[in-house]
């Protein structure tokens, strides 16, 4: 295979010729394809659907504590679902509050009450000149959006297939005060699919901020969701190393079983220290009574525990692991060599990472997009929707059918070569 | 019936003495009764246990649009249900975002929003010197406790069996920019059961407030929550109020279906103008990605429409009715004539309320828990939970079974009587 970057302008003019000629085949099958969101497919959706019956009118819908979950009260969360969450977290039940369907949403009200309270006292980050969040690129565009709403100016992290840099990390946050957090995803990465080190870990653990209200926000999105049975990554718990490194309150870890059972209509936890949760329940008591524990409680029947999840999510790695090994066969087979892209292969999460040449991925997703295929935005996977080197495509597999996902990889593939031939011949 | 008032110090401490006596045979009983809280009773929860069939695993999840309700998206709410719950609230589909378990939960959004991010492109509330806001009274204390929270300042309003004082309203209002909302329980309000006269509500629409983003947050709780299907409030509809004043934007509305399908379980609604829908998206789409999709259908197939809400609710009414006319039918056999107190006769909502000599209230709530019987906080109804005349008593008379009641209610009547007697004496 001969690389892009040694063809002469003559082959490249004559491959160019060939590819354009492709691409308008696939333009003119009127394709409809999503490779954008990491959203679960139908039969992913259908592994849960039993989760409909655990809960009828003759079933009593009452807690081990003999709360009615009907009826209001409990903030925190059921017991039983304290449970099962804690199991999944890794932490002590006394360290979890159940919240409602949506991780992001807990996430996004944890920034919201830091900006109107601050954090266990320190001043609401409302009245400060400046706040900033350290912000691991390429990163999920959806943590991006909660602090950029906030007008927290954020900080690229360079991430490393080990977590992110830490060597700027310890630098950063040890010399500004003004740094209050970092997002991070620290299992199956989004984009990336990369998991933290047990040595990035430790080193978070072992951060010594200039802020006392600096957070770790731990966004542990994909802690199950492997996709072999037997080659899983591991990833040591945040909240262990914080507490043994002398940094107890120093973590909000979140998750969710928006990809476990219903996206939309699963629980969502919190996991952090007492002191980080007596804080959050000041605040969880007035704005609200509690959560929906039916849901809870359909999802504990449901499961029963964690081993009944872990075994759900082997289902979920069945229907998923064809796909991500489809696209990246495709990649494989179709960029192999050429020089001009790189790409992450994940054994879990959501997503596969691709790297194209610098200056190309807005033009290849505007390609793709021309072509009835629809990619995540270019750049959405960076603060400010602004990718530096125009480089980062996150590819999501989960959503179309095989047959699709074939189709649309290969359009991706055949838009990443004419890009990338455009972006040669310009030079 | 003599008047406490008439009497002579000898009539009142032998009275005293013979109710002492009474009250020490209540202590033996060790009761434990609550006429704290506004909870529905069991037999209130289980006509809704058919909404647990109504989707079960061979159901069809996808909505009228083709949605399928499992999967993420739809960030104001599936069509059906926001045609279902406009209806409830009496507003056009288009001015309804359908949210989470909570309209509490949604109110609080409101001022945190308001206070990060104003109202409409105004200053974040968090960035002024000073934020208030007018408080009926009695009121709902969970109401004036987001307020508290979020520092704004609270100004009593005297309550009126029309509504608040609106002469008092308008003249703040167009006075003072610092004012930027009013709480309101227009209908059946908590605690007192009276509902806005059309000319109150009229005069809320055309409110000349001096603060562009002054905004009235009624919380129509109570909308369909009649205890008569013959003798009910009728609240005319404040967003087309608003509209024909000129004043399309000055109302946000909520309500939720806590007390119509299961507390904490429900699914609550936001009705506003379309200018200040748009104003909340900007921030929802940041919060999260879509709420509970799953249990919005699941309560539009189980009510299909407002006939269907309307005609459950009269169930709802035939539990709560004898419960209401107990108490009422014993505080007017107990205290009728006395001059030791007074309560309202509410047609609906959750609540009734009591004023009792001026200095009593908190006394007899905890003459009650001294003999085993749970009320609502005395001064709870008011801001900062001050009641200035000590004399609001909240009774919610749903949750207990009709014999607890009448034991209760009976109970309370006795320590009005108490404290007023030594009221009395010590003057």
């Amino acid at each position: 295979m001969k690389k892009y970057s040694e063809m002469t302008k003559e082959e490249l003019e004559a491959l160019k010729i060939e590819l354009s000629t492709k691409y308008k085949e696939y333009q003119a099958k009127d394709l409809k394809l999503n490779m954008a969101r990491g959203k679960p497919c139908v039969e992913q959706l259908n592994l849960s659907m039993e989760m409909m019956d655990v809960l009828g009118s003759d079933d009593d819908l009452t807690c081990d504590d003999g709360t009615d979950c009907r009826n209001y009260g409990v903030l925190d969360g059921v017991h039983e679902a304290k449970v099962l969450l804690a199991d999944m977290m890794e932490v002590s039940v006394d360290n979890v509050i159940i919240y409602g369907n949506s991780s992001l949403n807990v996430m996004y009200d944890t920034i919201a009450r830091s900006m109107t309270h601050g954090v266990m006292g320190s001043t609401p980050w409302c009245k400060l000149d400046k706040v900033k969040f350290l912000c691991p690129v390429p990163g999920y565009d959806r943590h991006f959006k909660i602090t950029e709403y906030f007008g927290i100016e954020m900080i690229n992290i360079p991430m490393t297939p080990d977590g992110p840099d830490m060597d700027m990390v310890e630098r950063l946050v040890s010399e500004d005060e003004s740094i209050k957090g970092i997002w991070c995803v620290p299992k199956y990465s989004n984009p990336q699919g990369y998991s933290y080190s047990a040595e990035t870990v430790r080193r978070f653990a072992a951060l010594e901020p200039k802020a006392n209200d600096f957070r770790i926000y731990w966004d542990n999105a994909y802690t199950v969701h492997h996709l072999y049975d037997d080659d899983q990554d591991e990833l040591i718990e945040i909240l262990e190393e914080c507490k043994k490194a002398g940094n107890p309150d120093m973590v909000y870890k979140f998750a969710s079983t928006s990809k476990i059972s219903f996206p939309g209509s699963g629980v969502s936890v919190l996991a952090s220290s007492l002191n980080n949760l007596a804080d959050i329940k000041k605040q969880l008591s007035v704005q609200t009574i509690g959560h929906d524990k039916v849901n809870q409680l359909r999802h504990v029947r449901f499961f029963r525990d964690i081993a009944g999840i872990k075994a759900h999510m082997k289902r979920h790695a069945d229907i998923l692991r064809p796909k991500f090994e489809a696209v990246l066969e495709i990649l494989e087979r179709e960029l192999g060599g050429l020089g001009i892209g790189e790409w992450t292969k994940p054994k879990g999460g959501y997503f596969i990472s691709f790297d194209s040449l610098d200056g190309c991925a807005k033009d290849i997703v505007a390609r793709c997009k021309k072509a009835g295929v629809e990619m995540t935005g270019a750049g959405a996977t960076y603060p400010y929707g602004k990718d530096p080197h125009d480089s980062n495509i996150r590819i999501a597999p989960s959503y179309p059918s095989i047959g699709d996902l074939i189709t649309a990889a290969e359009l991706f593939t055949l838009c990443v070569k004419l890009s990338s031939i455009e972006k040669l011949l310009s030079k």
